[in-house]
């Protein structure tokens, strides 16, 4: 597909999966635009837009098979494989990252954490030991890595891109608070938690202003 | 402003507002478009489309004014005044945002922790006490509380959130991997770290696709 899919409509294809899945356990075999609107926050007209871009489900009156539907969905977000993922940071965030829920259920496996800290190096999080941050090139390289997740302070994070890129690493997840620099060939997805809550308080200030 | 602007435009413009502060402290005194676009990771004409939106600044050829823009920012983002915030879930999620720098610079304040473990209850974090679940409804009211931020399991969430909007708080920055129902008026932003990840790899499958 070469159109440009908003990153708006890609998280909520992912919410319409996670609504798919509930509804493959509870044994449902096919599901309505409104029931995925409400699991996703959005509408029943922007459910059926959304899934119109890649092709056509379901019919009219019907509902959409859920099971197929869900296939097709893990298909287009990249999901029926597993991803090789490195987290650079050992501290707070990474940890948070690590306790969440389908983290390698979804098919991310974390095959190495890194860090400077020397304490914290040579540690393990669950299977999987904490390496000297030195390392980076060499762990992506013989270790297959496909995604790197950048957890360190600011004023680190682009010197930490420039050797993810050129080590080979297909994507970036960066919590650094910082635009980083990179080729277009390696995605970076920023994940700013206090840009999240400014993304909240401009939509408080906007129902104030209309009430 | 009565016209919806797009969750992605509010993103940008936090990081804009972020460059056009790192040139305040530099004593620059005007911005071109392009410079905003570079620190924003996007194009100059999405800069003036962003900008266009909220009516007229800077002079064709001369670039905007540092000053004037970054406060016309603040004022659109809701970053005039200070946020009272509440943490529901004192776990990992809560401290890794409790350690983001800007947290406080930004305008939120902290004013409570709450948990429902007893082992937590009691802790300082700071300056911030960690308080019982059960008191919720007290903190919102009594401490004059804007925005909670739910980090609890999804399997809670939901209860959480009834009680914060019948509390009366104005807003919900939810990191359970649940979507919230909620009446309008109570304005939720959702992350969810591992659907940030699938945003990520849909964009490298792109990306593989178009090679």
């Amino acid at each position: 597909m070469s159109h440009r899919v908003s990153d708006s409509t890609v998280r909520r294809l992912s919410q319409y999966l996670r609504v798919l899945e509930d509804l493959e356990r509870s044994g449902a075999t096919t599901v309505s635009s409104e029931a995925l609107a409400a699991g996703g926050g959005t509408t029943a007209a922007q459910v059926r837009k959304d899934l119109s871009q890649f092709g056509s489900f379901g019919k009219r009156g019907l509902g959409y098979p859920v099971v197929d539907l869900g296939a097709r969905l893990r298909s287009i977000l990249g999901l029926e494989r597993r991803w090789r993922v490195v987290l650079v940071g050992a501290g707070r965030i990474g940890s948070a990252l690590f306790s969440y829920p389908n983290f390698t259920s979804r098919g991310y496996d974390c095959v190495a954490v890194l860090d400077s800290d020397p304490v914290k190096v040579g540690r393990w999080w669950g299977a999987v030991p904490v390496r000297p941050a030195e390392e980076l090139e060499e762990v992506i390289r013989t270790l297959d890595v496909d995604l790197v997740i950048i957890a360190v302070p600011a004023e680190e994070a682009q010197r930490v891109a420039d050797r993810v890129v050129s080590a080979g690493a297909k994507g970036i997840l960066n919590f650094a608070a910082v635009a980083l620099r990179v080729p277009p060939h390696v995605p970076v997805t920023n994940v700013n938690l206090v840009m999240e809550l400014e993304a909240l308080s401009f939509s408080v200030t906007q129902v104030g202003k209309d009430a």
